[in-house]
């Protein structure tokens, strides 16, 4: 716990370095591009809700324990919508409110891992907590490199599962690579998956982390796994979606088809136990709740993509196609991340080294953050291009 | 984990049976005394505070991620009025917000737990989820009988000590008994740890769960432990003192003087990360900061304590004296809590056998609730004392 604790996360190192120095050169002066922390504002409505429920209801209620796996018309509304836009049939069994995306990882995490030996694969590039969760609930990362498009690739996918594998974690829109998995990809996976697992005799499960799930900009299609393939558990978080990060609120949902429904449903309420979470925010399980429709206002980060995307391709850098979540990854010229970000820098352009994603020739851009700042920061990639020509 | 999920909680199962029961026959007629859900509503400025932060604040500030160990001011806050009450030097450095006291326990246990043989002593009666927090983070439950008032008994203490101890849990006020250690025997016992953890090479740490610390009925002063035993955690909830159950708010605190200080505090936020808590809710954060000096309303718990310990003891029932939390333990008059709790059943009058508090003889009576429902089932125990007779 204490290598965990003082090794720093670098995309927090970095952030760190860029708000000392805006205190130092003006923060106007300093192009922070380091976290995804969202810079849209929470929607209206989130307000407008939270002043209904303080205005009109007793503190002892929306302040009081909720049963573990959350409020039952929370849990009911999110299977409703789920039902609604992906032709499923989840009920508000199937839901289980925790807080956040991390916790609905580690939870699901510890309900799945029952042996040392147990492997859970991750796609690259990945979000680097995902090693640290593996490894804290018990269980083997198995990484699995992707295609040249930083697309998943079922023939590598296929080639790492042994008869350990117990899941796949998949995160599409892709953190941090920003690009969606093809449905076509998609199911090719489920179908490998599907196969192995009558080969080994036990399911492989995919476990889809979804906090981008709602960020997607072009006309692709998000795949709902659950409803091409059972045996998946759904991670999801409104961090991003509706801009309430450090609210920590997000859900597990199951599908009844699910192998082992009937014992996974308790296990994720002994994991939520044994982690001690034991309920979700009330308050903001009322506020999703009420806000169960609303969907993000994602122009502006539209706009900072439009406005990085095209000119960076024009000075001749290679960049993932950026479809959702809001990252851009940007190839290195000559493929040393580390270096790349270094260069940057001295222009006070901060981005993150790939390394800790799994891909160390690539770099990170987030920008959720005002348009101006991508553009005042794009004749630094000029120049930056220029040395390396 | 499914054996964890699947086995109900007694507490939850009773507070069932009373809910479902009060759809029978009414709420009025059924004395529902298993959970200890406040009834206290949350002060005023609690509400004035949420208010004053949504209205004034940008969503992009209150919503936001805070660092991992909490928003710099909360932390500030808390040190300060940890110092102001106590006399000691806190700093924010040495405080950790938290989604809760079972996080706080959690995160702890998790930091401090390095090897599978590592004990944590538990006093009894104890808080049945100790057991489940302790073997959740890799760690052996040793439990240690209390003296016949339901207080700490510094010999079997002494007695329990091994080189394998690494911590003890004290809980004053205490859940489910209500007693208050006195501050003579605290000191006793931190003595003896002094010594043991002098004899055995290495400290043995308390882990002081203060959950109840605001609710005191008597003049008899908690002891803030750290003030006299260096090597101590402190882990807090606002849950029962500003009434905020389901928000899931809390913090760790640790003395500088803590025997490896310098290598525990990245342990805590490790641990915290291996875990999955990102930070500790945010909107909260601030709205505990700005109640810092609001002490709860404990007239309504006092009152029922009053109509429920004199009358009590006139029936001739063996109680611990209540000096705090809101919980009284009543003693089986033929030392069989289950049947005790059975035959109170009959009246609809609903509490809790002692068993997964460690102590089989007794039952706890939750009397978070309005004085009428505490009055209103006293003829049950008369009727149920005479049935003994």
């Amino acid at each position: 716990m204490y290598g965990l604790g003082a090794a720093p996360s670098v995309i927090r190192e970095i952030a760190n370095y860029g708000w000392q120095r805006a205190a130092e050169v003006g923060a106007e002066n300093v192009y922070n591009f380091s976290i995804g922390d969202p810079s849209v504002p929470a929607p209206d409505a989130v307000k407008q809700a939270m002043l209904k429920i303080i205005n009109e209801q007793e503190p002892t209620g929306y302040h009081a324990y909720t049963p573990g796996p959350g409020a039952p018309d929370t849990r009911a509304a999110v299977a409703e919508n789920l039902n609604k836009r992906f032709g499923v049939d989840f009920t508000a069994d199937d839901i289980y409110m925790t807080c956040g995306a991390a916790a609905s990882l580690n939870i699901t995490l510890r309900a799945l891992i029952s042996d040392p030996k147990d492997e859970i694969i991750v796609v690259i590039p990945y979000f680097p907590e995902y090693k640290v969760f593996i490894e804290s609930q018990g269980g083997v990362p198995v990484f699995v490199q992707p295609d040249e498009h930083m697309n998943l690739d079922v023939e590598n996918l296929k080639a790492a599962i042994t008869p350990n594998t117990k899941a796949v974690i998949i995160n599409s829109p892709n953190n941090p690579a920003g690009v969606i998995y093809p449905e076509a990809l998609i199911e090719e996976a489920c179908k490998v998956l599907e196969e192995k697992g009558k080969e080994y005799g036990h399911p492989i499960y995919v476990i889809a982390d979804e906090p981008y799930r709602e960020l997607v900009f072009t006309e692709e299609k998000v795949s709902f796994i659950p409803a091409v393939y059972a045996n998946t558990v759904v991670c999801y978080s409104w961090s991003k979606s509706l801009s309430l990060p450090g609210e920590r609120i997000g859900y597990i949902a199951v599908p009844k088809g699910f192998d082992g429904y009937d014992e996974f449903i308790p296990a994720i309420n002994g994991a939520g136990r044994a982690l001690g979470y034991v309920n979700a925010p009330s308050l903001m399980q009322q506020v999703v709740r009420d806000c169960i429709d609303v969907m993000p206002d994602i122009k502006p980060y539209a706009e900072c993509r439009e406005a990085l995307y095209d000119s960076l391709v024009n000075m001749g850098y290679t960049v993932a196609k950026p479809s959702g979540a809001f990252y851009m990854y940007i190839k290195s010229p000559d493929g040393n991340s580390e270096d790349f970000a270094e260069r940057l820098k001295k222009y006070d352009v901060l981005v993150v080294p790939g390394t800790g994603f799994g891909t160390p020739e690539y770099v990170r851009l987030a920008y959720c953050c005002p348009v101006e700042r991508v553009k005042k920061a794009l004749p630094a990639f000029e120049k930056v291009m220029a040395e390396y020509k």
